[in-house]
């Protein structure tokens, strides 16, 4: 079976979630929006009265029959196909938990620049934006970041992972986390990446692992813009 | 074994969408933080170096050994324990997307009278407040009332579940949802709530479920106010 991903096809945005876990498990897949047609067969999906079960928002993944949505949903379901997850229910919840915590700090980062509404332009809430990004560096980047460098600091396995000791898609966005954070915030990050020396170091190990670095480094990967939920606006730094 | 459920004593927020699923399950459980000693427990776990896997906040609930953190991933756990969820793959995602759909929505309805910092006081952001109301309202709104209306007039077995033909810990979440928001947004709402007749009849049919009909007219449910996700702000409401 060959997945189909359907996602924005010029930013990493939450689709890169999915995208890492894809390449780590080397899974067929097509991302169905960067092809010829652009984004007409996902905006016809979400469109479609036929489907009884319809996303409410990209990403969604077609496999087979099912098609799922919501980015840690994806998730879970390929962490339980690929291996990408531990079988244990305690296993499973917890990498789940880690990927929801995950997930609300990334719609924390995307409102740091949309803080009054996704359908304005950053121009256009640029003030606010300023007052926000002041919390989430001060306040929500320190306390999340803490979160994880301690997750690791107190598995039992060892830090090298978050989840016992072997790579879980929690890991793969970890790493996404950091690197869109690294991109967006180099200022803020340059003095809190000092405080989470493991986290970092798992940032690093999982960009060094073979898939991900052939996909870092092939066509594939989208550059990060400013488009993207991590956007480098030089005034938003501290 | 009985549940201990960990959440703020005083606001019904994101933990009322799992005492509402202990509820319907009939489940055995202690709201922690209720009883005599108030948040302290709460917060000694929140602290405690010996727990391998912290919960980043709370909700959180313990299960025997396990503590499971995020309402969404909470609920999947209890659906599975107390069939409140498909045991299918396809309906067990399914059901799952559509929470983290509800849990998306919950987010923004919070940023509305948050939309700066939780840190700071509503009064502190009420301009900002005010602007990002009027596009939840126009915008977010309908979108997502429109999608969870058009899921129930999808569903192949009819518009009286979200999910299949019995009742999911979805359901119960939609109706804490509406009844939230009819709180927070009566004007908005009594106009909303006409375009969506099948969603604003879930509500009234999980209300009128003889579990939840007792709980909701227990001490056990906390009565909405101002310190909480859904708050009645009548500058906020259009």
């Amino acid at each position: 079976m060959v997945y189909e991903l359907y996602y924005w096809p010029t930013i990493q945005g939450r689709g890169e979630f999915v995208r890492l876990a894809l390449e780590e498990a080397s899974a067929r897949y097509v991302d169905v929006a960067r092809g010829d047609s652009a984004e007409d067969p996902m905006l016809a999906y979400l469109d479609d009265k036929r489907i009884a079960r319809p996303p409410f928002a990209p990403p969604f993944l077609k496999a087979g029959k099912l098609i799922i949505a919501q980015t840690a949903n994806i998730l879970l379901f390929l962490g339980e196909q690929h291996r990408l997850a531990p079988a244990t229910t305690a296993g499973r919840l917890w990498t789940h938990q880690l990927q929801l915590t995950i997930a609300d700090l990334v719609a924390e980062v995307h409102d740091c620049h949309h803080p009054i509404a996704s359908s304005l332009y950053y121009e256009d809430q640029k003030r606010e934006a300023k007052r926000r990004a002041h919390h989430l560096i001060r306040e929500r980047l320190p306390k999340y970041l803490g979160y994880f460098e301690r997750v690791l600091e107190r598995n039992p396995r060892g830090p090298k992972f978050l989840v016992e000791s072997r790579l879980t898609y929690a890991d793969l966005s970890a790493f996404q986390l950091v690197a869109g954070l690294l991109y967006a915030f180099p200022k803020a990050m340059a003095r809190l990446g000092r405080r989470q020396p493991n986290l970092m170091r798992l940032h690093n190990r999982v960009a060094a692992r073979p898939r991900i670095a052939a996909y870092l480094a092939s066509q594939r990967r989208i550059a990060p813009n400013e488009d993207d939920i991590f956007r480098r606006y030089p005034e938003l730094d501290e």
